[in-house]
């Protein structure tokens, strides 16, 4: 392994990291806040310390990085961005114990959204954390390491292992030759996004401050919100805007660069997306029927469907009414929905719709291989023939997948709350979706958690994010072996 | 498709069955229970009634069938034994309603043991009903059709299609080049052992009648009893022969033929044994820790664990205790066991050892493959390779194995009850255990349940032993098509 380009690369991720903590320091400034904006000079000053320390000392013989060390670069580099990320919410004293401010940050990296702090610790933290707890959603959404990619010159042009490690889904497709050319399009079209829905807020007479953070949550799927009941005191419209932007975050973006260069057959044939909107539409369907009689009327029971839904699909997490409260059938549709997630190459968590595509495609054709034993039948996605090593990856992914959530979930159980909450926290925070049921609601948070389990918890936010396979492989000595 | 061949089967099936009815009838007559003989009588009667008119009206032209053959078989037949062992308890009035009889004996021949009788309806039910509903257990847990196989002459030598169907596991060894030699040498084996288990238990004291139920639940790996605390009364002696007798009838069959024949080695190089016996060891070791101070002493731990776990991960579902008050570490290594199952080729239910095992290996092979994309790496079990095709189809199965667990736990959601109780009867007799958690759990039944959550389970015993494609294949109007 070509140790010293890892700590290299690690080295530029620190300091980009103090160049994205400088916008909170900007906020603080801003709101006149001034022990926040210490806070954030000081942690900006480790981190450019580390950085440059990191850079120095680490000059590569070589920058040739092979997929080992694209998943050891973006392991740390989370690991670093979180252990760092930390740190202003325990200077400053709004989150005392480092573990929990840990769980709250990996939560924000992952785009999880699961929180420790209760309605009052909220409403009493600054602007500045406020600020930064939500843009790590919007940096962990994208990637941290695309965004590196995207603005930092001279990165070996293999860096495309770092971006497969890091992007979501089976297959990470090269829009241009170059992976930085892609990464750069990709944070284009997430940061144009980005800028409409924070406009469309803004016309909805949403403040200014609560614009950027609840889009920074909607555009990373993330979910952390500024007030006690989420987005629930909010008007019907600016419910409305969220909810279809947590979906449309929740479409590769693949398809929105296929459309900004004038190919809509291809986006209408993606089979992802249709299967996307359909597992939505029949969703939102069942549950405004199964809701009806607690909401008053037809619009009302349909936006708090269609904005659970939303919530859930893109893994968000944010809430309009506690679902927590609603009757078993819609619970249940909504704990499915925790495990698909949304498309790949999205800022959503989950198994990805297009796995789910393929996983069902490999069922049936094992249907048809028990009648027709010599049968050979090619697996299609799309039109195109999905290659065998893919299917296997595929299923696998699967069952590694549904061993993680039930190994997680048996050692949080040494916890003494019931099955209902522990299990759907191990789903939430495994699939970086926020909110789980019962103790671990929209209206409760993760706090009455220990801290072993803050941490497990931690780690399922970070193996869900960065797709089981990057995090184990990169943090795993055996791997770094010198050949 | 041979319709006629798969009638003619039908009817050949349904008069085994009337032959089987004699023994409870026996039962019954031994007994003096003059209403509950009667009763065995009628059924008997309709049966070969029924039994009789298949075979007169569908003499095949010719006896070939091929694997949809075997499915529509395994499956009609199946359905046919319930509907029929359904009645005796109907007629009787010992369980008035037919869908609740028709759910009590799925659960007996799919060697559940879900129940939907309290403690009270047990103790006061015939000789003859509480025979015939362990007896149950003791014809599911070979095969219905294995054991017609095996009786009757004349079946077309393509008849290892109808034994690949009904047989659990990923792949279904000849002993023998004839399968009905294969059929006859593997009910020779269960009988010996019962036969053992019988004896040993009568050594110990419990007197005949409950040692031939109790046999049949353990050897069916069913779990039936005939007491409101199951096992939880009878002795410790007869509690250890019991908890090791489930263990011994959750190993593969082969290996027992191996010894039989003095092939030691083969059975001591056997993975799926050793793992077998592994999650065994570790999951008693760990609970006896963790309930050590509920129970007096070492040994009553022991035994309480080594128990419950012998009956979870031999999806019996006896019970010496109400392990539903057991702390949540031990419930949660209770759920996963009962996900893993036992052996292949055993009477056990579950997800088989043996797919574990390659599921397993090819998690590790997929690790491989990220570091060194253009390895190829073969996986070996017990020496030999496992060939691509059936790696396939396991990480498939565990696939469509998990998309029931949650396509069946959302259908059940509709119930008022809370996730525990729901999602563990869904996994309790998807995997035909029998007992789940809080309210479906060893102290409780499945009676609350309505008529259609009751089918909907009945439903999801028949699938879990069949091991789901037979079954929707097998009851497939296309699969039907005359081609």
């Amino acid at each position: 392994m070509n140790r010293r380009m890892v700590l290299y690369t690690l080295g530029y991720i620190t300091i980009a990291n103090a160049a994205l903590l400088l916008l909170p320091a900007i906020v603080s400034a801003l709101y006149g806040e001034l022990s926040t904006l210490w806070t954030f000079l000081i942690v900006i000053g480790i981190s450019l310390l580390i950085g440059f320390a990191l850079r120095l000392f680490s000059k590569p013989g070589t920058t040739v990085i092979y997929a080992k060390e694209g998943f050891a670069i973006v392991s740390f580099a989370w690991l670093i961005m979180a252990a760092i990320g930390a740190l202003p919410f325990v200077i400053e004293g709004a989150i005392p114990s480092y573990i929990d401010a840990f769980f709250e940050i990996v939560s924000g990296f992952t785009t999880t959204g699961a929180s420790i702090l209760s309605g009052d610790s909220l409403t009493s933290m600054s602007h500045g954390l406020l600020f930064w707890r939500s843009f790590s959603h919007w940096i962990g959404g994208m990637g941290v390491l695309v965004f590196v990619m995207a603005i930092i010159p001279n990165l070996s042009d293999r860096s495309i292992h770092i971006m497969r490690a890091e992007m979501p889904g089976p297959e990470v497709g090269k829009l241009l030759p170059k992976a930085r050319d892609t990464a750069k399009i990709l944070y284009l079209i997430y940061i144009g996004m980005t800028a409409v829905e924070i406009i469309l807020l803004l016309v909805g007479g949403m403040p200014l401050f609560d614009s950027l953070v609840h889009t920074f949550g909607t555009a990373g799927t993330g979910g952390f919100g500024i007030k006690p009941d989420s987005i629930g005191g909010y008007s019907p419209y600016l419910q409305w805007v969220i909810a279809i932007f947590m979906l449309i975050f929740g479409i590769n973006f693949n398809l929105y660069y296929l459309l900004l260069i004038g190919k809509v057959k291809a986006v209408l044939k993606n089979t992802e997306m249709w299967v996307y909107l359909g597992f939505v539409g029949f969703s939102v369907a069942i549950i405004t029927a199964n809701i009806f009689s607690m909401y008053s009327g037809f619009e009302e029971s349909l936006r708090m469907s269609a904005f659970q839904v939303a919530s859930i699909v893109s893994t968000t997490g944010f809430a309009t009414t506690d679902f927590n409260l609603w009757p078993g059938l819609s619970k249940a549709i909504l704990l499915l929905l925790m495990f698909t997630g949304a498309c790949a190459g999205s800022t959503a968590g989950g198994i990805k719709m297009s796995r789910v595509v393929i996983l069902f495609k490999s069922i049936f054709r094992e249907f048809k291989k028990l009648l027709h034993p010599r049968s050979v039948k090619v697996i299609k996605v799309d039109g195109k023939k999905i290659d065998e090593q893919m299917i296997g990856s595929v299923t696998t992914y699967f069952a590694i997948y549904m061993v993680c959530t039930l190994g997680i979930f048996a050692l949080l159980s040494i916890e003494p709350f019931d099955m209902e909450t522990n299990f759907s926290a191990t789903v939430a925070c495994f699939n970086n979706i926020g909110p789980g049921l019962a103790g671990v609601g929209p209206a409760a948070n993760y706090s009455a958690y220990s801290g072993f389990s803050k941490l497990l918890l931690s780690l399922a936010m970070l193996l869900g994010r960065l797709e089981i396979f990057p995090l184990i492989l990169g943090l795993n000595p055996m791997v770094w072996k010198k050949k």
